[in-house]
């Protein structure tokens, strides 16, 4: 089988959920490529090393540039926080590597915009890892809409929920700071939730927004990955906190339905709650993340007195991705997620299709979620 | 002990809930007054005489004004659909009457100011019916949160969801007419939605909203019981909605905590889904009225390794009014909400009392719906 | 309307569940007689006076003796313990009264089978209130049932957990003596599961018992409503449980049903957990009495992506009863089923019909419990 | 690091779901021995070396014998149907080889007590993969007991449902012959119920059992991997099932407890339903396998107001195993209990100590299921 050699760029908790997918991919998938664990890049050279060691990684390299300039690397998978996103990904594209990149895409859309113009014109494969799209209960959800089992969707109804900084004591990580993160959980969080809606119910037209931040400053954290951090902030003591603690969007999709944005991470007893309601004419659909092998599904054509909302175990061979793991009612879990993203991905560049979401969707997703925040600030419905 | 004479007016679905309530409060409570069922006032007297024969209403009358102003009555309960709440509430108020009615209080601010002031200027007590702050589960909410459980309200979102006119031949009821109805499920559904938050986290202070009206024109009623209603509509065979199918908004509260009211009578499969969840400091909460016996409730106080939203079924003697009922495990039902204001009310009476959700809840209710529809209808955000 | 007089038999927690229902059923229902609420009997005239005061009872009665000979009665209402049901139910019969009379139907076999034949001999309507039958969800199961959508039964596994009496302090109420009660869990509990299963899956034919008293000895109740109970303890201080505090059965049904039932007074965190599944060829069910306006229901005629348990509101129109009470999505309570026992009582009278779950039906949930009893006592399966 | 051989014997299902488990078990933990795959066997030398290929067997091999008696392979790794445990792993023994064994440990006592005794008399480590009880929200559940959080225990109510051979026309695969599979449901399924009782609970002291096999006749499969298949069932269209379709039991515990096990594959609707409860004088506990990442926990401390099951997320750092995989809330699958079993097989060789479940645990499990399928033939208790 042919071989492709994968640089990865990044290995913190996202390194670690790729390594794992590259591994696992041609394990579980039939692939027409081989992915190669070629060179694991990062700045620091000793956990570098380890890292590469115990995940199989061929070689380390602390120098991106070298990484994307190398002849013989065809993927760069980009597993670093959005501000590094953008340089990165126009340089691979410019140096005609297929890209595979953490979302959310960049800080801004003026970036997005960019990496997306770059991978085009360089004629690459482009994918944003919106997971999400390829847990197979919503792989299943996107059938159901597909064949018009909910019909014309009238609403929907998202939710991102955390509660990991609630303490005040929580350090300022990059996380909380504009410039590293693009946003809070507006960038983080509702990145994902505006995914899916576009995937399952379409292009939003009209946005407003609220924000909050609910804790303004915080003690500067003791060690960071980011470099340039200690100089980006006033004091050694205490750092203000640049991005929104929580972030609500209303909208009006292009199709005409009204659609619900709620994302924050002050929502108490919730670890990684991604929720949506998807409302329609025909039927309706639940999914919860945290029960992510289940997709609540409700239809008007069942007979009127046993309609109710039917918790599927979408643990079936019928389902999407599903006949690749284990036998009937086993679960998945999160990374399995990546592993069909990667399994997709390769496939893509095989058959040197289109894979979706690629930068175009990264781009409208911030899009979206830009205006939601121009929304708060202004105190005007944004139309995009 | 003392008796008091009690008014119906209107004798539909909540002149039957009402009707009930009369007759439970004094089973299963000990109250201070003893209500008597002096008279049911309704337009057409033969429907009219044959609801109080069954239903244990001494008269009948077909004209509220000579209720009002009939010494022998000390309570008029408004059981009628907004646009008739505002003359009667004032004409009983004016004659020293004792009002329980039904929400939301009026058509629009204005008029539940006028309701507010004349009550107050009365002397009477007055009430609201937001019957679900008499659910047992919601009392506990209410509880914890006073009890400091909760601690800084960070979020409420809310959801009251229904579906029941989704059929584009649903006829052109009252329930569709602004000038009937006052709005759609921002007047029906979130007024329920805003006094809950107002009860359990505070007022609001901004407002944006969203809404839409997915059928514009619906094929008129064959009968209705709003005489007026034929000569609202231009054609015999079709008349045009003029209130919302859906109403979306994002708030902010006085107290800094961020908020979302999503309603819609557009929700497939949603019969009377009204849902919210407040996320603090120190705990947060989930409420389902389909599932109104139970209350979810996270607490940072528990241990970390058990620390989960447990699901507390608010059927026992130490809930509120529970005591009241059946022994412990034996659920109530949405009728049992109105006894308990009937109780209360009658209790507040008997006491010289204020009780609360009155009219002065009523009308700011009404204000920032009002405020949500401006902001729908500017695409500005509404300061209250 | 024809009047029918009815004489109540007790008036405490039944005495008020059905007084309630004698009230409400008029008011709800159309029905062919109208009951009047004639007599109330107990031993203690004073709470009595107090009781039939509030409730609307005419008379009272400290003798039951009298109660059941007179000639103006027409229906005797047995609202106590199961020790007192036999010779009252049969003096009754003997009396040619209709009886309307709390389960479980007796102490033991012997005396059920002679209360059958009394009131089949007297040729009148005799009910015993196995309210869930009653319970809108559970008469939504029937009909799936019974229209084949779940095809041949393979399961039923039934379980009802309370958790009352846990703390070794609480007192030798005469729950826990088996000459008041006949029997712990596996008379109160497991009685209302035997009748679901027979109404639901059909007549048992072999059954294997275990039981298991965890505290042998408690003290004495303060005061007792059971004037015998004194004389029955052996000392003042504490008396022995002789009844089980939990008992599971296995079973076989004619219909070659494998069968579970599962009752404790001893499953901390249950208050009245009344729940079972039964599993089809075509479909399976399940119902939970905590959530008792919702059936699950799993069928196979779903397309295979999309099966799954869907939870059925059972609060519309279309479902058994729910017409008579609220709108669409209103949820009843456990009140409710009394009143539709009542109803359904009246009419069955009224048209000389046969009602079930009858005192035939009493009396074959009683052959299986002794049943159950007798193999846990010799450690062998006991045919029926 | 020291590495030790590992020999696979078999490459099915479990043949899939270990290799998973020796790749993944050095990437999240941290080992003491560094696990080699060597070598793989199978009887069918050309699907043997395809799976060896994908999977990373160094060699493959079709004769057992010469594995075991390899005189570098220090682990056998029996992933095979239970009719071939027994002379493999005492093989195994002998040569001194740790033994990592799939469930149930054997055909009947007889056997298991053999392997047990051969792998003690060779002192080896020696494991029988009931995997669940590494399930974290299991091992979370074993230290809420062991931490007195749940008191004296009451009752185990486990449940073991699944639904793959309804049809009648579903092939009669070895599952479903006693000389292969060594009993149904009851070998299967209520294997892993009663090792988990007994983890949690304790010893089993009586039973009472019931079985029941709905499908008599099955046609013979098409194919199968059992070669002495053929010659075992009578007629070339149709054979005999020689196992239970359903088995349930009733148990009395050693330490008084009353238990009860329900397994069927004929459970519509249940895919792998593994399903219990505990319930004990100071909180109650429950578990679903199709939710697996999440416990519910009932405590009588809470204050009496707020007590409910609560829904733990059991995806945090301070939960068992979670914090080698990934950050809050986010859910592991199936496949992760056998990287956990690696896990802690490997680190009991390396520091020489026992592991459990060992082959005793997996004797006293069949000791159990054995007295239940007497008990159903004997229509008596069976004492342990």
């Amino acid at each position: 089988m042919k071989k492709v050699n994968v640089a990865l760029i990044g290995y913190k908790f996202m390194g670690k959920a790729h390594s794992n997918a590259w591994i696992k991919a041609p394990l579980f998938f039939d692939l027409s490529l081989q992915p190669v664990k070629k060179v694991v890049c990062g700045r620091h050279a000793e956990p570098l090393r380890e890292f590469a060691n115990k995940w199989g990684w061929e070689e380390i390299e602390t120098d991106w540039e070298k990484v994307v300039t190398r002849k013989d690397i065809d993927i760069i998978d980009i597993s670093l926080p959005p501000h590094l996103h953008h340089d990165i990904a126009v340089a691979a594209a410019e140096n005609g590597k297929h890209i595979f990149c953490e979302k959310p895409l960049a800080l801004n859309y003026a970036q997005s915009k960019e990496m997306y113009e770059a991978a085009e014109k360089a004629g690459v494969v482009h994918y944003v890892n919106f997971n999400y799209r390829r847990c197979p209960a919503i792989g299943l959800a996107k059938q159901l809409i597909e064949e018009g089992k909910v019909g014309q969707i009238f609403h929907w109804r998202g939710a991102y929920l955390q509660s990991w900084i609630i303490d005040p004591n929580f350090p300022l990580t990059w996380h909380l700071r504009k410039e590293f993160a693009g946003g809070g959980p507006q960038w983080d969080l509702n990145s994902h939730s505006v995914d899916l809606a576009r995937f399952l119910v379409g292009d939003i037209k009209k946005v407003m927004g609220m924000k909050t931040t609910f804790i303004k400053e915080r003690p500067l954290p003791e060690e960071t990955s980011v470099t340039t951090f200690k100089a980006a902030v006033q004091s050694q003591q205490k750092g203000e906190v640049t991005v929104d603690d929580a972030a609500f969007m209303i909208v009006e999709f292009q199709n005409g339905a009204l659609g619900s944005f709620d994302s924050s991470r002050f929502a108490t007893g919730r670890k990684n709650y991604n929720y949506f309601e998807i409302y329609g004419s025909k039927g309706s659909i639940l999914f919860d993340l945290e029960r992510m092998n289940e997709l609540q599904y409700f239809s008007v054509d069942d007979p009127e007195n046993v309609q109710g909302f039917r918790t599927i175990q979408v643990t079936e061979s019928v389902h999407p991705y599903i006949a690749h793991w284990w036998p009937s009612g086993h679960i998945i879990g999160y990374e399995h997620e990546f592993v069909h993203a990667v399994s997709d991905f390769l496939n893509a560049i095989a058959n040197n299709q289109k894979i979706t979401p690629n930068f175009y969707d990264g781009m409208k997703a911030i899009e979206v979620l830009e205006a939601g925040l121009k929304s708060a600030e202004s105190g005007k419905m944004i139309e995009i």
